[in-house]
């Protein structure tokens, strides 16, 4: 990943800023990225029953809208939930803020906050931040990557990517940036992504593209298995490359989704690598189980053991975990045809021990990037999941997070 | 618990022994309890559907055996597990080892092996130390110290615990031991039990009362949860006390079912307590629920939850996690509704933050016993878990387990 993002990265008509408004003890914490025309938005949100305020109200806001927003506002260091009345209205004082300071409808701004769950959000501070936030914007990208930065938490970097395809001899362009760290798993996680785009798409068929791609990128990641009640995914899609509007599917639309999801697979493994003191990222792949959702469930369970992640924290090919995690995950299938494979070395075969180089297959486990390939033998049923290593910088960072 | 069983607290007709064969690098790794005559024998075994060669043998042992079984054999080091037909092959080799040893049919041992998966068990070791581990038998609370201690992986210290109850005016014992540290979830876990009574009791109204025990304590406990594949509880009871045997339900089977109870309670709490790393108890126990099922779901989403078994490590009151991880159990509930105490103080009441003394909480959360309580207020469904917090040294012990 190139460490800034180019100017020639940014979509048209978009425009970006950060501040610091005082949430957090130090730097930036509160962003803003508005569009010059209402954009078509299509967003995901968490599966978590317990949700907070701001992924209320910008469901509910795009909901009224239409799918189609001028703006959304974040900030960082307290996510807003659990604040009962009191956290709704701080939502819509948020809202009504920006649609002041922008001259739009409240119901045109999608908000999102992410930090402590159950502490009482300062509002005031946002409200008061609000009129320079509006007015720094600019169509930099120095201010698009202080906006990367306003968003994070727990991270130790910015995420961020961009892609350019041409649509009718014209270029379109899609930039996206992350945040999330820590309570990480599928179905979305305290993870907030948001990409903008310049081209010309119907709210609806954004919506489907949106959904298909997350269901083979952010929802097949997992850092501890805890899923956060703020999680937004929001593409913002305004037009500004003057292609004209993508209605239905077909070569253009294609070519489109196939853009999104790039940028959405890079940002997904850009959180895992990321991950809470993560060293490095594992693919775990299942093949040959009874069906999908049994690889899923499967290579899901592997991925969230404790006892694995450790494992490989240590580059320790300790296979017989990995086996017992997926016996556990109560999905049928025969231990003795089993297969698995770290890092390219057969190390299980008929569920027994192949015998290999455990020299060798440590040093392979110490790169950045180690696969894991489980071969149940008794179906066709296949799962991808990425996830990372458990350290204990985890749980220093975890331990001592509000204090 | 007293750092040491007493001489009355061995159930009469039982000897043990211990010795060291070599499959640990140092130290006892192979154990033996014998009983005079046949001992009716109650086990239940883990419900990963890997499982390991011995669980294999010994399930069929006791069902050949209609429960009437002589001894039991134990060895640390090698989980025999995924290890093939060899693996099989090894586990019966043991047991005939311990049939020569002790005059009695192969079906009537008990087999168990707990250490490292995959790795193939140098059975021959065992083989050539069961003459002198059967001859160094006696019924010398000192023996039983040793077995205790021979069947540790990375335990830090034997669990045992004693009951004595009176049947028709003679006196019965129970003595039980366990290992168990790390990969502990529900359903059995890598955990081995094993208890000893000179009851007199029909070998299928023992098994009844084991599994209505198991559910209520057992089964309450999770560590990391990862189920082992070598989890075994067994029970003998050999009638050497002399009083008449229990066939049905009834005050003395009652008595005695509640000291089988307190027993297994007891060496599952010293298992959580001993958890991997593990600094503190913390007990979960969750009410209102919408059934007894989804308030266990519930309980062990809580209790299993990286980042608040973290927090719990860093005695950080971050009530935010716990009715985060419930809103991810997949079980309906009002967040509104929520409440929460935990060590006693009431920290959220209609799902938001009811101001409390943090650091009031925080020294509270210190201790060695923390209680959580969560209240959902929309039923009467309630469950108690009983786990562990999760600290670096977890991740310590676990990253290099086999290096």
């Amino acid at each position: 990943m190139k460490s800034f993002p180019s100017q020639r990265d940014l979509p048209k008509g978009f425009s970006f800023s950060a501040r610091a408004s005082g949430l957090k003890k130090s730097g930036l914490d509160l962003a803003l990225i508005a569009s010059d025309s209402l954009a078509a938005t299509a967003a995901v949100f968490t599966q978590n029953l317990v949700q907070a305020a701001p992924v209320t109200l910008s469901r509910a806001n795009i909901r009224r809208s239409r799918g189609r927003m001028r703006a959304l506002v974040v900030n960082s260091g307290n996510a807003n939930c659990a604040t009962g009345d009191a956290g709704m209205a701080a939502s819509r004082a948020t809202a009504e803020a920006a649609a002041r300071a922008l001259s739009c409808l409240p119901e045109e701004i999608v908000v999102c906050s992410t930090g402590v769950i159950g502490a009482p959000l300062r509002v005031d501070k946002i409200v008061r931040a609000m009129p320079a936030l509006a007015s720094a914007r600019t169509r930099e990208a120095d201010s698009f990557e202080s906006f990367t930065r306003a968003i994070l938490t727990t991270d130790t970097r910015p995420k961020w990517a961009a892609e350019r395809i041409r649509i009718r001899g014209k270029e379109v362009r899609l930039l996206g940036c992350a945040k999330g760290s820590g309570m990480i798993q599928p179905n979305m996680a305290t993870m907030l992504a948001f990409i903008v785009t310049d081209a010309a798409i119907d709210p609806a068929l954004l919506t489907h593209a949106l959904r298909r791609v997350v269901a083979r990128t952010f929802n097949t990641i997992t850092v501890d298995g805890d899923t956060s009640t703020n999680d937004t995914l929001a593409v913002l899609a305004n037009g500004a490359s003057g292609t004209p509007k993508l209605r239905r599917d077909g070569a253009d639309f294609r070519r489109f989704s196939a853009a999104l999801e790039t940028i959405c697979a890079k940002l997904a493994l850009a959180i895992v690598a990321d991950g809470e003191g993560a060293k490095r990222v594992i693919e775990i792949e299942v093949r040959g189980a009874s069906s999908e959702s049994a690889a899923e469930t499967i290579a899901r369970t592997i991925a969230n053991s404790p006892l694995v992640k450790t494992a490989l924290a240590g580059g320790d090919p300790n296979w017989g975990r990995i086996l017992a995690a997926a016996g556990r995950a109560g999905m049928r299938f025969d231990p003795a045809q089993a297969e698995i494979h770290i890092a390219g070395i057969t190390v299980c075969r008929h569920g027994i021990e192949v015998p290999f180089n455990e020299r060798q297959a440590h040093r392979r486990m110490l790169a950045k990037f180690v696969p894991i390939r489980v071969d149940l033998r008794g179906g066709h049923g296949a799962a991808r999941i990425w996830t990372c290593d458990f350290t204990g910088e985890y749980v220093r960072i975890n331990a001592s997070y509000r204090t």
